[in-house]
């Protein structure tokens, strides 16, 4: 934990003792009274947190913040809805990476169950949305989504033209993944990934028909998670 | 599990139905006496199994080799020590993407007892190896070394000048890491990664005296293991 992130509002009263990051402080970054930590809110200004006082149930917390931090790179992930664990790992790694919006969306060979995880209908997938922005030191969490289908998620893309959409494919690509001959376009990236299972040939019509070019990461096949990680890097995704 | 992989003459003899890979066989793959599957052999070829017969204890196996796998690409690693939750993830993405050669090294900042963990001391780590290289299909393991310090990892390596050297670093980085213009040299690309505390002032002279130059993976810090997939993705390694 690179940042100790709060949503707004949350400073405005004591913070219990048995809040993890009551607990990072204290025992991670071993505070006391009157040391400060970087700390920040949800979706706004990166600043600096004075713990003002320790007692037996809480911590007393005042915050200053100093800066706002840039917006995500325009980059964008259609991801077919994989298992619950793969998606933890996949929303942090996705947004410590700074991808700006995640749709999980039923494909051909997604699992239509996965969608009725815990994972999802809790809130969980939240928290790991928290742990990727604190490992990057940003406050901005992406947007994620998880109940469309592939079609409904392609439609509900800007109009193409303007942006770079991706599609990988380890059986039908017409070529390696091409590096980012630069910064995003200003209309952004959009990256589509199959489930483990990957695409059927319905999917690759849809995205064919959306403008999606398909690509291979090697002939080595990877699992999803570290496809995303790989594909992000290769595209410059947070990097500049 | 994209292979089911063997050690020389291991099939030899009956494979116990408690072996999670005769379990993978019958339960993932659905295989029942006659059926084929891909399977190969640690560092040797790749082939077809045949299910020549189940019964209560075991199941009786036929390899056929087919094909040799290509060598893996020239791209060692060097790497910190690290917790080994970090470590375990680390052995099978990096043996999936097909680094040739992992080195867990002590660091300045490396906390000495990981070296005693039960992941390295029980051999479990090959453990991880094997789960890597059947994700990626391939039969080649990469060798791996965890006694050395830096220092003595660095001197292991080939003389300096033809090899490509680049050491990730968060805070001294010289500029970000650059894709690679095109494949890897035939004197290979060693890669260097500080552990999740990151180098000190005197692994980066060490470094910059065996010829590496800092680079970094852009302001986001990524986790290490997220590190090792984003930097090896950027320089083509498996990808070719």
């Amino acid at each position: 934990m690179n940042l100790v992130l709060f949503e707004s509002g949350e400073l405005d009263q004591p913070l219990p003792l048995a809040d993890p990051r009551a607990q990072h402080v204290l025992k991670i970054l071993r505070r006391g009274p009157g040391d400060t930590f970087v700390a920040g809110l949800v979706d706004g200004p990166l600043g600096e947190a004075t713990l003002v006082a320790v007692d037996d149930t809480a911590l007393t917390l005042a915050f200053f913040p100093t800066t706002t931090p840039p917006p995500l790179p325009a980059v964008t992930l259609l991801i077919g809805l994989p298992r619950p664990q793969t998606a933890r790992d996949l929303l942090r790694d996705a947004t410590t990476l700074g991808a700006a919006a995640l749709h999980f969306v039923a494909t051909e060979r997604s699992d239509p169950n996965y969608a009725a995880s815990t994972l999802w209908t809790s809130g969980e997938w939240r928290r790991h949305l928290l742990a990727g922005a604190a490992q990057a030191c940003d406050t901005r969490l992406p947007r994620v989504t998880w109940t469309d289908t592939l079609a409904t998620g392609l439609a509900r893309l800007p109009p193409p033209g303007r942006d770079r959409r991706l599609a990988l494919d380890n059986y039908e690509a017409s070529g390696p993944l091409p590096a980012s001959p630069g910064p995003a376009p200003a209309a952004g990236i959009v990256l589509a990934f199959g489930p483990e299972r990957g695409w059927g040939p319905a999917d690759r019509a849809a995205l064919r028909a959306a403008g999606f070019t398909l690509h291979s990461l090697g002939p080595r096949p990877l699992r999803l998670e570290t496809a995303v990680v790989a594909a992000l890097a290769v595209q410059g995704c947070g990097m500049a």
